[in-house]
């Protein structure tokens, strides 16, 4: 294997072509990662990140993202930045700085600063949806917590080099400043080149009170296979909140370990699609939830020494 | 053992006091909580947390705060929010909301439809402290990364609940918007009753780097002793970021596990001073950094079953 990388949801897979193909040539992990996901952002068909978003409940695309880097524990992350067309640019700029996180408006001039252009960034069909949605929940309903997809990637480089990154206009109808797990260190995302690599991707309030991606790459660390390590981190966060009479939304995990190998699972019904490439040989693949009697992932018991 | 809390720094005492009397009198350990991270934020002799603090580079003060129970891993926090007196208070409320994480001007506008005052929060004294310092900067000086001085407590109650809490006004000087690891879950912050309790305190692009406070309480759920969790953790940081060519800045760390005992570490030269309290016994403790040769944690080995 000379690389891998692996990404949220079938729509990663155009970035992951571009990915591939920087990775082929040698190019640094971080610029894969970055290109990958504005890729993403700039797709017309994706509804939850980037320029093509749906608007949170005042009609403005907020986006979140964030870069880590395994090699030294870089990491940049935007929140709550409006009027900049791919926040992961701008979250490597946050990287490049001598923070880690910059939010709302402070993010937005930070950007500006540092010569990203504004961008008028809600299109008309996103406006007309955001129109109906509006007129709908006036008419009774209510702010629900709806799933949101991020796009997240995790690449292992030729160098054996960890990094991952993540970005996400967050719910659709969210209010204004709400943050999700997608830019945060742990929650959303994490590398670590001695520990291992994750990204997450669903309801982001609950990712966030599991510190998902931290505690699947404690397990990675520890030698569990990545497979099982991504089945008992979101078992086990189903478990905990269940235990407390709470229901886990809908949320996805992947995690690489050190030698590339990926593993993923989801609570999600309909189960969680993604995609997985290794030296350019690209495949999607579709994880059952974990959650029920049969599917619960036994206790790990590591073998030999 | 009714209960045990354990705060940051000196000026952690006087809110220590406020919430023994609460947890003497059977109050929720959230209330106790809150009350004594109000307590440091009213302070006017606190520079760095509530209304009283040195504000950012544009003259602003931007508070940081949240809280987590451990009970069933509730969550709330916000960040980059200017204009109310109690951010921890705010935080609360966020807990409450469908949501975990709010920031910026929406942070701020869903502090004020919760009923929130808005508050005038810069005093003289700091207005006179920043326009000095701008002059200083303005003459040659740069944005420095300066530490800053988070509250933050851990309790555990009469029942055994664990919860964490912290609030902060984030570096003096810093670009508005920045955010440190204060609010974001599993970096200044963890709680979960089954597993442990810490907070953070220091340079947060560090604290978030290392996403410490998960990283601890997984040592204290391996049953690792506290004292000797929290040093791991921190001498961890302190080698991965020197391994890279980074000096890791100022950070301290103070962790509790499920039966109260606590822990603490810091890299500060100086030592972090911290108080502890146990059925309403207060007292202050200075803890030396983990940093030298001849104090490096060596690695724990575990004994028994």
């Amino acid at each position: 294997m000379k690389w891998a990388m692996a990404g949220t949801w079938v729509f990663s897979i155009k970035g992951l072509e571009v990915a591939a193909k920087m990775l082929d040539a040698g190019e640094h992990r971080l610029d894969a990662l970055e290109q990958a996901i504005r890729v993403v952002e700039d797709d017309p068909t994706v509804e939850s990140v980037g320029s093509f978003a749906l608007p949170n409940a005042d009609g403005i695309i907020e986006c979140d993202a964030a870069l880590m880097d395994g090699a030294d524990l870089s990491f940049g992350g935007v929140a709550s930045l409006s009027g900049i067309a791919h926040a992961v640019s701008v979250a490597r700029a946050v990287m490049a700085s001598p923070h880690t996180m910059m939010v709302g408006q402070g993010a937005y001039q930070f950007a500006r600063q540092r010569g990203f252009a504004p961008a008028a960034m809600l299109s008309d069909e996103r406006k007309q949806q955001w129109q109906a949605e509006y007129e709908k929940r006036k008419a009774g309903g209510t702010l629900g917590l709806d799933t949101h997809d991020t796009i997240g990637y995790v690449v292992r480089d030729a160098s054996g080099h960890l990094a991952a990154g993540t970005s996400t206009s967050g719910l659709f109808f969210k209010l204004p400043g709400r943050v999700g797990d997608s830019p945060l260190p742990g929650c959303g995302l994490f590398a670590d080149d001695e520990r291992g690599a994750a990204v997450a991707t669903g309801v982001g309030e609950d990712i966030m009170r599991g510190v998902v991606c931290e505690r699947v790459v404690t397990l990675l660390e520890q030698g569990m296979p990545p497979q099982q390590a991504a089945e008992q981190v979101i078992y086990n966060l189903h478990r905990r909140r269940a235990g407390a009479g709470y229901t886990v939304g809908n949320l996805s995990l992947i995690c690489m370990n050190t030698k590339g190998e990926i593993g993923a699972a989801t609570t999600r019904e309909g189960g969680f699609p993604m995609s997985y490439a290794v030296d350019g040989d690209i495949e999607e693949r579709l994880y059952q939830p974990v959650i029920g009697t049969d599917k619960s992932p036994q206790p790990y018991v590591k073998t030999g020494v």
